[in-house]
Order: C-alpha cells, then sequence, then structure tokens
C-alpha cells in the first residue's frame, strides 16, 4: 500500500511545496542585488508577519539561537531575570541565563498547566533585566497568556524587558507585539512559515535597542547590532542560509496569497487555521476517549494527548508511523511514554485532521483495544469544522 | 484557512514528490550516455511495470498518441477492426479507426456498464486485423475483462491482434500481458505512474511486430518500428521529454522501494493500493446515500457516481473545490452534470480516501441536502480497511 509521509510534529512541520521549488531554485551569491532584493522583501513581510514596527532581523541558526542571542545581547553577567516555565522550553531560558552568567529567578509551573498570574505577579520586581517566557510551550502543548504578562510587567516593573519564544506561538496565536510592548518576540523557520529548520527570526523594540548599548554579555555571531548595520544594506553580517530565505520568502508570499496578497489578513486566516484543526483534533481525540495533557490551556500550535494509564505512548506513535506514514510527536523528559503531540501550525489544512483522526480511530481500536465506533472521532471534528467553516 | 491542492482526477493525479525533483533535475542533453543510461533503466522498469517480456517503447506524446500508434503501425486502409465500446474512450477507438481509414465494426454497450461476452463471440470474426478495447474505461468507471477478451480471441479468431489501451488500467488492474496474448498495450504517464502528462508506453508483441512488416497506413512521429532501432541503442527516434523520463525512473524507482526494491511486487502493491482505495470509496459514497454509476464492473482505477436526480453533478464538484480545494472530475459528454468521479490510481494513499469522504459528507449535507449522520461515509471506509489491511 501506499503511505504518504505525512509529518504531525510541532517543527519540523509539512513543507509548503512552492517554498521547496523556490529553495532548489536559490542558486545565488548573498553578496549580489539578487540576494539583497529577496532578503529586503522577506525582512519586510517578517514585520507584517510578526505584526510590528519594530526591527525584524533574520538569523541563520535555529530558534534556541534566536533565543541565545537575546540573552546575549541584552544582559551583563549578574543581571536578574524573572524565568517563567511550565515545560521544556521554559527550562532552555533557565539553561541559558545560567549559561550567560544571569541569576534567574524561576518560577515553576506543572507540565500541562500555565502560569498563576498572582505568582507571576508577586516575583516580579523592577530589578528584573527581563522576564523570560514562551507564548506556547512546544512541550506540554499549553498556550501562555503574552498579554497577561505583559500588562503585569507594565503595571509592576515597567523598566523591565519582555522576551518571548513565540516559536511556536507565531503564527498560531494573536499578538499586538507593539501595543502590548513585546520587546523580544522569537520565530523559528520550521514552523508555522511551512520551510525546513536553519533560520530563526526575531522582533526587537527600541527599548531593547537601547539596552544592547551597556549590555556586557560576549556576542560575536548573534550580534544583532551587526545584523541590523548589514540589515539595513539589505545583508547579513555572515553568510545565511540562501536557500531558506528564499524558501521564506515563498512561503510568505503563500500565506499573503491565501488571503488576496494582503499578508496581514493571511496571517490572521493562519491564524485561525490552525485554531480550528487544534479545535477540531481536540474534539476529536476526546470523542474518542482521549484525555488532553492540557485541558484548560490547549495552544493551536499542537495538541498533547495522554495514553490510558498503564499504555505507553511511545505504541501510539510507532502504530502511525507503521501504519499510516504519520509522523507524531512523543512526550519529551519525563513526559516521554505518556503523552504524544499532533502539530497544526503552518502547512495543515482540515482534511488533515479528518485524516488524522480516521487513522487515530484505527491505532485506538487497533492497537491499544479501545473500544471505537468507526468515524467517532472525525465526527467530532466534523461538528466543530461545520460550526467555524462559517468564520474562517 | 489554508486549503492544500487535492487532485482526485483519473488523470492527472498526483504527483510523487521525488518525481518531481528528479524531472527539476534533468537537465541533460537526450543524446548523451546520461541520457542513454536513464532511457535504457526506465525501459526495463516499464517491462517489468507491464509484466512482458515484450519490447516496451515510449513516446513522447499523451495516450491517445500511442492509441494512433498502434492503428497507423498494425493496420492498412481498408481493414476490418472490432472496436469494443461502451464511454468516451471506446469512441476514440472508434474515431481513430476512422482516421485511418480503417473499416470499424463498432460492438456499443451502455454507459455505465461493461461487455456482454456472448455479443462480443458473435460479433468476432478472424477477419478483424484486431479488437480495440481499453481495460478500464475511465468516463464510466468500469473495469472491462480483458482476459476473457482474450480467450475470446483465441478461440474465434487466433490471428486477430489483441490491442487493449490500459491508460488508466495499468496500475490498477492485474494483466498477464503475455500469457494472455495482448498484443499491445498502452499506458499514459499522468496515470497510475505518478508524473505529468506528456509520455506514453506500449509494449508491443512479435506478432504485432510481424504485422507492422505489411501494415499501409502512414506513419512517421510515431514510427514503432524506428522507435524500436533507437531503443536498441538507448535512444528515440526523436527528441524526448526528457524530464519525464527521468521523472518517470524516479516513480518507478519509488513503486519498487515500497515492496524493498522489488518492482513486480510494488507493481502488485500498487494495484492492491488503488484497489483497496476503491473498495473503501464506493462503499463510502454508497453509506452515504448514493449510487454508483457502474456497480456491476467497478474500475479501481476511478470511482463514477450519481448524484440523485435533480441534482446537478456539477454542484458537488464546485463545493469540493471551493471548500476543500479537491479537484474531482465531472462526467464527460451526456454524464456531464449527472455523475462526478473521483480517482484512486497512482499516488493516492488510505488517508487521502478518509479525507475524500470526509469532505464528500460536508457536501452532500451541506451542499446538496442530503441526510448525513457526521462520519458515516468515513465509518463505511474504515470497515473495508479494517478488513483488507491486512492483505496488503
Amino acid at each position: 500500500m501506499i503511505r504518504k509521509a505525512r509529518l504531525y510534529t510541532p517543527g519540523p512541520t509539512p513543507l509548503l511545496p512552492a517554498a521547496q521549488f523556490a529553495m532548489a531554485a536559490a542558486d545565488i551569491h548573498h553578496r549580489t542585488p539578487e540576494f539583497r532584493a529577496i532578503f529586503q522583501k522577506v525582512l519586510a513581510q517578517l514585520k507584517v508577519f510578526i505584526g510590528t514596527k519594530n526591527d525584524v532581523l533574520l538569523l541563520s541558526s535555529s530558534g534556541t539561537g534566536a533565543m541565545e542571542a537575546s540573552l546575549a545581547n541584552l544582559t551583563s553577567p549578574g543581571d536578574k531575570v524573572l524565568v517563567l516555565t511550565a515545560g521544556k522550553f521554559g527550562e532552555r531560558w533557565t539553561g541559558l541565563a545560567k549559561a550567560f552568567n544571569l541569576e534567574p529567578e524561576v518560577l515553576s509551573f506543572p507540565y500541562g498547566e500555565t502560569f498563576d498570574l498572582a505568582q507571576v505577579k508577586a516575583a516580579l520586581k523592577p530589578e528584573h533585566k527581563a522576564i523570560l517566557l514562551q507564548a506556547t510551550e512546544t512541550s506540554t502543548a499549553v498556550r501562555h497568556d503574552v498579554e497577561a504578562i505583559a500588562k503585569l510587567r507594565d503595571e509592576v516593573a515597567p523598566k523591565t524587558l519582555l522576551v518571548v519564544d513565540g516559536i511556536t506561538g507565531l503564527g498560531t496565536t494573536h499578538f499586538d507585539v507593539d501595543g502590548w510592548g513585546i520587546d523580544v518576540i522569537i520565530g523559528g523557520s520550521q514552523k508555522a512559515v511551512m520551510i525546513p529548520p536553519g533560520l530563526a527570526y526575531l522582533s526587537v523594540s527600541e527599548r531593547a535597542w537601547a539596552a544592547m548599548e551597556t549590555a556586557k554579555n560576549p556576542r560575536y555571531y548573534f550580534d544583532l547590532r551587526k545584523e541590523r548595520k548589514s540589515a539595513a544594506k539589505g545583508e547579513t553580517a555572515y553568510t545565511p542560509a540562501v536557500a531558506l530565505i528564499a524558501g521564506l520568502g515563498a512561503a510568505l508570499d503563500y500565506i499573503a496569497g491565501q488571503a488576496g496578497g494582503d499578508l496581514e489578513r493571511g496571517r490572521i486566516a493562519l491564524i485561525d487555521n490552525a485554531q480550528v484543526n487544534a479545535e477540531a483534533t481536540r474534539a476529536g481525540l476526546v470523542a474518542l476517549g482521549f484525555a488532553l495533557f492540557a485541558p484548560t490551556a490547549p495552544a493551536a500550535a499542537v495538541t498533547a494527548v495522554k495514553v490510558p494509564e498503564g499504555m505507553d505512548s511511545g505504541d501510539v506513535v510507532k502504530a502511525l508511523k507503521t501504519r499510516f506514514s504519520i509522523v507524531p510527536a512523543n512526550g519529551q523528559g519525563e513526559m516521554k511514554g505518556k503523552i504524544f503531540r499532533l502539530a497544526h501550525l503552518g502547512f495543515f489544512d482540515y482534511l488533515d485532521t479528518i485524516a488524522l483522526l480516521g487513522a487515530m480511530e484505527h491505532v485506538a481500536k487497533e492497537t491499544l483495544g479501545l473500544p471505537v465506533q468507526w468515524g467517532q472521532a472525525v465526527a467530532a471534528a466534523q461538528e466543530v469544522f461545520a460550526k467555524t467553516a462559517s468564520r474562517v
């Protein structure tokens, strides 16, 4: 039987064919007018995609590179930062803060939950150089409330920088970056923008630029001031991942094209798309008898699903792969074996959700031995789609 | 919302990405050792794909070009041929026979039905130079019984050539080309072999080669003897569609790769794949309340579905396209508006069938106003898959 390769991982996500072809065609040198034209176009598109008037920079690195860049450029050894964490990626902020000799105050919440705002308010102090958090905690499929954190910052510590890992949040959640005062928000190429890993992008506020002037931490490859200067000339400081940048341009063109060429509306449609597919997937899986790992604040980027007590989520991962060529994500760290994760961010459509749930019914019934009435997960998703399709 | 482009037409069919990339990479000249190596490999693969020891040739044309080639090379003006027809493609044989000044005896059966073997037996005479038929009548989604026709030929008119349009039959039906004595069988690139239109291929028996020596009809571009001579040197008589040939090689590699590199087993798996998906699709559509246009001899290549009296199949075609970016085929000729057609040949998998049926439930309920319980078509397909998946 034919089994098409179908990624449902929250990065890498399925590639947009038009971006693949643009990447294949990108046989150009990076110190030429041809590249400068592409690069400047992509930077301008990214501003719209992020929804900001701040500078946007591209780095040839993974998203973690941009997380490092934000700390290396904004902080000095000994600076206090507040880390809000409820998962593996929150913990990455702590690791980075330690690596750059900061003094992280870590406010941890259980995996599967979001932040308690009263506790955040109590922990936040004006002496914090920055608040570090995720918009979406990919490891637990939780959406954090960036707007609420931004308001607490304004209230309690208005000079503290707000640094947001939006790697799976961008393209799946609506942000008012400038209105809320997000100083840095970070995205990655292998997420909602439908291309392979290798690029990170971030927006940088004027306050963040000012903070860099006194920041003492070491940076060279990730020196954002140098990148800003180069970007003004349509260039990158170091050799960029040219093909990925060309692919990113094609993907942003596609996202705009979904809304008649209007990238802002295209971004909103992409977010709605992820949200509807996430809602339909959750409804289908709950109808199948699965419990959600993060029921109270579910992300639109990815859904985390618990397997029944005594079962191994690795069996679901394996069955989806061997029987249907579907690649889901297992749990990470201590969640491995307990949950599996299914993505909705980027190049997924409703029929991908239907196909996934059809396969999940087979796995639930034939692999896990759960009682399944054929079509029951699909039906729950169709119910969601029938109600929401009119608004998207 | 994202809506992925999804072809469900019985040609062109969905492209295999590996073939797309091979086509993009095929920047070679056709009178070089590089091309000869590809061409000879593809011809050898096509023999296995057709399942014959006869010569196999490739033509840079559509399948109709190879239909013309078979008549132009095998017949002389005034020759009598028996055309078996039950649809638009059967009628094409009649048109071709007239264009080449043959005397076609046309045995017609109603659209949606296959041939009555007793009538074929009564009509067939040793004076017929050839029997012309389709293995699958794509316009009606009917499978004809080539083996039975071959046996009648052996019995009644053993010298009559058997010329089979297998354009949608190859890769969806098991043939014993040499055992049954099929003199010519024709395939097209945009069908089960997963690449774009532009190539036809055909196998030619020794009896057919012998017949060409006395055939008087004019041929130049489609002169098969010239192609055979060129092929022996690893070349084509005229400029070939190089990229398509490279893509075809990649597709045949993929089909072999689905069975551990064994193309014969890969071909069988591909046929089983189409048959299971066709059966699951039929079950789903019948469960939704639709009637099949060809219930008695349904093809695995494509399914033809009637819309209820008073409705227009064009509305289904339009709704699938606008709401789900699914491209089905409308009926052709007098069947337009009455039926729509959904393909299974080539690069389709079970999850494509689930997705299609999920979309059809929305169209049936929301566009046609039929009573639909969400999941009912999907459930019927899952039932089929659960029973058959063990054997494929």
